[in-house]
């Protein structure tokens, strides 16, 4: 028994040393720490009234609707609830679309339980419904459940690229095209896989705009580095805003055939399009349009997820990739992969399901749907138009218009003494300003320099796909901060 | 618009070619074309006697209770329902603790929404709950939640492992140990990451025991070839069903501390032991028993999950593992490599704090939930028996016992013709006979030769955590079968 306790006592003390060090190691990410001890307060507790001894914190460094007070669509989680508990599914208080929704989906389970495994790829009815989806989309261009293949989460699938860029080192070592700013998680991700970035700037004067000169740029800086093989497009843009037009997608189209190169589109936004004057439009689209010397050969992966939309069910963990156009041997590549890699989440998959075959008019659950669908769309459009217009009555900012997604990402003309107290504090001055921000004003952002920027300039990102309420709170915040530090150091 | 027409022409006749490969590609895995065509049938359409123009098929090719027909418990439905569906929580009909333990969930969830995402290691009051789990469960032996890593389905965790063996090549290059037969999904998913596997074998005549010679004989023939890094352990064992002493259990902690070897021990089948002479005792807590020699420095991953255990929720993907004595820079690659892995699903997570913190006696849930348990226990035990009873009086057939999980692996004797026929077809004499199982009963089970097998000998995995009427059926078309196929051979 002594020898238990001593023991015991060691694997403590010896935990204590690995926690001991992980602390250490997050206070690198100091941001982290913060994630994990102060909670985003905007969310049922406050509604509660709870008395903290901070400020509530207002985290917006995610792109996620839930956390920041958004409401789940009823629809999307009564089908959900019904499939996970089906005496539900003759609740009466449950319309009867979603009673036959959830019995058509169990019929589609193994056993008639969201409990059983699926395909490795998905359950083959909810590829259909998303290969039917994507074909409506796009006004009836064909697409193949077979070549559509579901995940938990789009993130996971974006995994799947390494398996397209073989590992090597020196001048053959593959390369893939990144937009700078863009998406920090994916680089990251990437950077643990030995793939060499190659970053191409996105023109802030054209409001973020992606020009092929841009793309030629990049590309000439990887001459003798390593030899890039895909180029990463995010439309809309993270965190820019910023929607490619047909143009625009026909340009980069054409540059990946001329060089080349496999054509990853990041389309998760494709549903948060507000801007009057354009839309979305999908790549594989434009794509088909342009002539078979294209259509036929360009390699291209399509990403969505149930993230974002109309849902924004980050939690849930359902996400797509479509492939196109991909040589036989690299889809055998990806189809081995993915049966290593077990079957991704039932609810996330039913999650799928509702985004590619949402209720229409004339069922029942059509009213309430659309109410709660428009109701999300109209207040991103305003709470984008609300930012914009407070962001441009403050003094050192400029603000691009932004077209699509949950972010907006103003540049911050940051006065030259804050920038040598940061370069002081060896840190980029939106570096400074962020820290300052969450401590006076706990509103949690991160700097431009997360997503990449240019040189000597600085930039925050905001995530703006909260509640009016939220939003309110957050820009009255944002704005005393604001005037309070380019006072300071004015 | 002609234009149109022809270019969709295209991208359909391209799809199709795309179609007509992976078609190919499949036939090479024929079972994987039954998979999708012909769907198991054991379930609801089933007991709705649908008319179908084939057998039933009987598919016991996956660990998957309830594609077998076995029922979910009532309290996990119910939670994760009342989670997605908050107004459910003040459905009369669900009890107090399911409401209370919805709430306490939401409150866990950022913005009190399992819509939204959370930390990439998992929602701290679950890691909480894990840790408490593993520390009842070991009789005091503390668990840090810091060292709990949750993920969606414990395959994905395992797939985390390979960033504990750096990639090299030749004699250098990272090996590990792992069991024949053993669990062939995670043996391909190593494949694919460039991994030296090191086959060390399970002893049949001694009831698939894990023995230290047999280490010591693998771990010769590495030699020259790779450099064995980390030993994989299944316990209890699939496709085995074999269940570690606590000397076994000791003896493999010596060899792996000698061996200088990190210790993998795939412990998802821990709540499922059933022999009344054996408990399961995890690996953590021998260990912690051992002494500083050992308790303080042996590497050790544990893995669970909530596919199997007293819920069998496979497409929930819940999934932990637990580090244990890890360099702090190996700790430091593995939270890196999460942080770029996005959350895992919250289903799942709401699933594990449910096994980690299950109804207590005098909670209103309790005599539902353990009722539901039990039967699910009883259920398995009692297949377990009658399955190896009918496999004890089939000529040609023997059976080792079985104290744990959800298979059974019995050694088939075939006759010389049948050996003959199958090599004259190319392949190994259990598999033509699992083709014709197939082909003439519609019985879906897998060969010894997909698990790994000693050289001339064949065997057959059968999983038996299905109901006892499916479990009848599937017997009576095995044994007509069997019978039939000695007979045709003899
Ligand atoms: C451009 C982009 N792609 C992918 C994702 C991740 O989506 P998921 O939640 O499906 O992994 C995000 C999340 O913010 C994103 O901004
Ligand atoms: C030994 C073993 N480990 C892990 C798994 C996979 O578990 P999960 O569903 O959590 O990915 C299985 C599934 O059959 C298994 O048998």
């Amino acid at each position: 028994m002594a020898l238990r306790v001593s023991t015991s006592l060691r694997l403590e003390k010896r935990a204590h040393q690995t926690i001991h060090w992980r602390r250490v190691c997050l206070s690198l990410e100091k941001e982290q720490i913060q994630m994990t001890h102060q909670k985003s307060h905007i969310g049922p507790e406050r509604q509660q009234g709870v008395q903290k001894p901070y400020k509530d914190m207002i985290d917006i460094t995610w792109g996620d609707p839930h956390r920041l007070g958004m409401k789940p669509i009823s629809f999307v989680r009564q089908v959900i609830a019904a499939c996970l508990y089906p005496e539900l599914v003759h609740n009466d208080r449950f319309p009867i679309d979603v009673q036959l929704r959830a019995q058509r989906l169990l019929r589609a389970c193994e056993g008639g339980s969201v409990g059983a495994y699926t395909a490795t790829c998905g359950i083959p009815h909810v590829q259909r419904n998303l290969a039917n989806f994507i074909s409506r989309r796009d006004g009836g261009v064909p697409s193949h459940p077979e070549n559509i293949f579901i995940s938990s989460g789009s993130v996971t699938a974006l995994t799947v690229r390494k398996t397209l860029l073989p590992h090597e080192e020196g001048p053959s070592k593959a390369g893939i095209l990144i937009p700078v700013p863009g998406f920090a998680t994916f680089h990251s991700m990437l950077e643990t896989q030995g793939v060499e970035m190659v970053p191409y700037h996105l023109c802030e004067e054209e409001g973020w705009a992606l020009t092929v000169e841009d793309l030629r740029r990049a590309l000439q800086t990887t001459r003798g580095h390593c030899s890039p093989r895909a180029l990463y497009i995010m439309n809309p843009g993270n965190p820019t805003g910023y929607v490619q037009s047909r143009e625009s997608i026909e340009e980069v189209i054409r540059f990946a055939a001329e060089e080349n190169l496999f054509l990853l589109a990041d389309e998760v936004y494709q549903s948060n399009v507000y801007a009057v004057d354009r839309e979305f439009i999908s790549y594989k689209k434009v794509l088909s349009e342009m002539g078979p010397d294209y259509s036929d050969t360009v390699e291209l992966v399509s990403f969505n997820s149930v993230s974002k939309g109309f849902m924004g069910e980050c939690g849930l963990r359902g996400g797509y990739m479509e492939l196109i156009n991909l040589d036989p041997e690299v889809m055998g590549v990806v189809y081995t992969l993915f049966s290593t890699l077990s079957c991704p989440s039932v609810i996330g998959q039913i999650a799928l399901d509702i985004m590619a075959d949402p209720p229409q008019p004339g069922d029942p659950s059509y009213p309430t749907f659309s109410a709660e669908v428009h109701h999300n769309q109209k207040t991103l459009a305003h709470n984008v138009r609300v930012t914009q217009e407070v962001l441009g009555g403050l003094p050192g900012v400029t603000c691009q218009p932004v077209m699509g997604g949950f972010y907006i990402f103003p540049r911050l003309h940051l006065p030259p003494k804050a920038q040598e107290q940061a370069r002081a504090a060896g840190m980029e001055a939106d570096k400074l300003y962020c820290h300052r921000l969450l401590e006076e004003e706990a509103v949690y952002a991160r700097p431009g320099g997360h997503y990449g920027q240019k040189e000597g300039t600085h930039h925050v990102r905001l995530c703006v796909m909260t509640t009016t309420e939220n939003l309110r709170e957050l820009l009255r915040r944002f704005q005393a901060f604001h005037l309070r530090f380019m006072k300071e150091f004015s």
